[in-house]
């Protein structure tokens, strides 16, 4: 992609949304990036144009056969005003993984990450600033072409939006009661898990919405084969702290694979403390819990960064994690990763990228 | 659902495809049916419009998390000017199962065929009458609230398009290569596999892709779980003469429940055809096709009907079906079908609505 980005400014700049009220996902800015691709064109035209709808032919693959997927990641207001984003080259790679499992042709990591800043360059104004908040930077493609046969798609439209969005926690980090979902499953290997797709989200939303009637913020997945091992929460990996050493998923193809997690590991490597990568199952983590071993348990993802959880259900059983309280690992890496995103803490790792 | 439905007709009206040449789901009529749904009103505002492309704001569900179903089916013109619709009902009600698993709010679907009468009614005109032609009528739903949340959204357009279709086989009923996929899968129990979802689909492409350029038509999903088990074909359902039993896989959540699978296996039971509906390996398939046992192998689905398979691959052996040639059975299922489908043999079962 060598084209320029051809740049058309709104003429109605829209209303700034109260930044002590933002939630999740609901406020979009001014403008956003699209670019068109042709089977015959490569990706092509691309120009960030005001905010506005989109207009598809009501065949247009996306709606009948989900070729769909999508990528999130924050950006932050500096002290100094400069904005930061957080590794957004493992969302460019994560991206491009996932188009190759949809059959959605590749994009130019860098090209993009180019047109995400000049966006949010010109919506810069819209990046909250109170603690906590941060503006959302959602990159999606979609499937345009009008054509009801089964098959890859020959046109897409790659767009990026951006929303400002509140702290995930209102009143500050605060543990969450998860439930381990005993039926209904969201992959398996073989199929889109590791992908950022849509449809998976699609295949999650009846559990959580059943969950969160019984009172649960999240429901935890189980391996489709054996309903047995852990695979991850909603939107979050999730880690267990177990006798002093931290337990995660190992990426398995049906777990998608979270540059927060990738983060944390490294931070707890060079911490010293003890991590493992492998397969975990639900008996364990209750064994770990009956010993008094089962430590800390945390999620993690770009929404909520460290999520800890307070409570666990599996089945007739009710764990409670370290008495209900934030632990101490999470809190030091809820701390250690916000102050490297909001540019507090020095970034050894050269994982922010500053404009 | 009791509002009435407005109609506004195209003043534009376009041209009609050539009907020797129309291949699937390429062409649209003149005229869509669209109505909304707001969680606060239900569906509401049932209406008939020109076809035309929809608006959606950038931030629509659908395009996020894959809240998407849909349903197909054919109308035929008889040789009396009627127009004949195929078991609506069944469709109607698998959509709501799709609609219930993917927590999208149920329609109505005594409403729906009545309003996709009339949207056929008006453009009957376009109903192609070549042998093996038909209208191929689509309905789905998509999730339309701008929001990232991760839920059900509050809004959806549930949208009726209408597409002149070709006979599957250009050539007439002819034996497919089918190859039986061993390492990506499509769905697994507990996920959303016995739902017409978008994400299904979007899940299969790939490995459709890699299968089409070995020179196959099909994949055969094997169960996600052993490995081992039948499935069913990318659109289609299937059936397996072993012996003189006809055998298909049971109804076990990660297929498709087709309506062309009730109809044969209906068909087959009041012929007096033994007929079992269970489990079945591909080990099973292999050693019946060894000794000789292997007769026919058929898939079903609405846009083929019945489609013969002449050649089944399974890593490194082949096995010719009933020497690549149609088999009698599916041959006399093929006639029987769309003979009924287009109202020139008797309907005993009431299986077809006309208007
Ligand atoms: C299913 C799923 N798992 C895990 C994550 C965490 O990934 P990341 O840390 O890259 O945000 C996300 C998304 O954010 C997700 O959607
Ligand atoms: C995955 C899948 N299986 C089976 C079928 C066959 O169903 P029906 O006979 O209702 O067309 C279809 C669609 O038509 C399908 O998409």
């Amino acid at each position: 992609m060598s084209d320029e980005i051809k740049i058309q400014l709104t003429t109605t700049p829209g209303n700034k949304p109260d930044s002590s009220n933002l939630s999740f996902g609901k406020y979009f800015t001014d403008h956003m990036f699209i670019m068109d691709y042709h089977i015959d064109k490569g990706w092509h035209d691309p120009r960030i144009v005001p905010y506005a709808p989109i207009s598809l032919d009501p065949a247009a693959m996306v709606f009948h056969y989900g070729q769909a997927v999508f990528e999130g990641m924050k950006a932050y207001l500096t002290d100094s005003g400069k904005v930061l984003l957080f590794r957004p080259d493992k969302n460019m790679k994560r991206l491009n993984q996932s188009n190759d499992r949809l059959g959605i042709p590749e994009i130019d990591g860098d090209f993009v990450i180019q047109a995400i800043k000049t966006l949010i360059e010109i919506d810069k104004s819209w990046i909250p600033t109170e603690k906590g908040t941060s503006l959302y930077v959602r990159p999606f493609i979609i499937a345009t072409e009008p054509c009801l046969g089964v098959r890859s798609s020959y046109t897409y439209q790659f767009i990026v939006i951006l929303s400002p969005v509140g702290a995930y926690y209102s009143g500050g980090l605060e543990p969450v009661k998860i439930n381990v979902e005993s039926s209904y499953t969201r992959a398996v290997r073989g199929g889109i898990g590791y992908a950022k797709a849509a449809g998976n989200y699609a295949a999650s939303i009846k559990a959580q919405e059943i969950a969160k009637k019984e009172g649960f913020s999240q429901v935890l997945w189980l391996d489709a084969i054996e309903k047995k091992y852990i695979e991850e929460v909603g939107s979050m990996n999730i880690f267990f702290k177990i006798g002093g050493t931290v337990i995660t998923p190992e990426i398995n193809g049906s777990i998608l694979e979270g540059v927060t997690r990738d983060s944390v590991i490294t931070l707890l490597k060079d911490w010293g403390v003890p991590v493992e990568e492998r397969k975990i199952s639900i008996e364990e983590i209750y064994e770990a819990y009956k010993q008094g071993q089962l430590e800390e348990v945390f999620g993690t993802g770009t929404a909520a960064v460290i999520s800890p959880v307070g409570e666990l259900h599996w089945n007739e059983h009710t764990m409670h994690v370290n008495e209900g309280k934030i632990g101490e690992l999470s809190q030091k890496l809820y701390d250690t990763i916000t102050g490297l995103q909001s540019g507090s803490l020095p970034d050894p790792r050269n994982w922010t990228v500053t404009f």
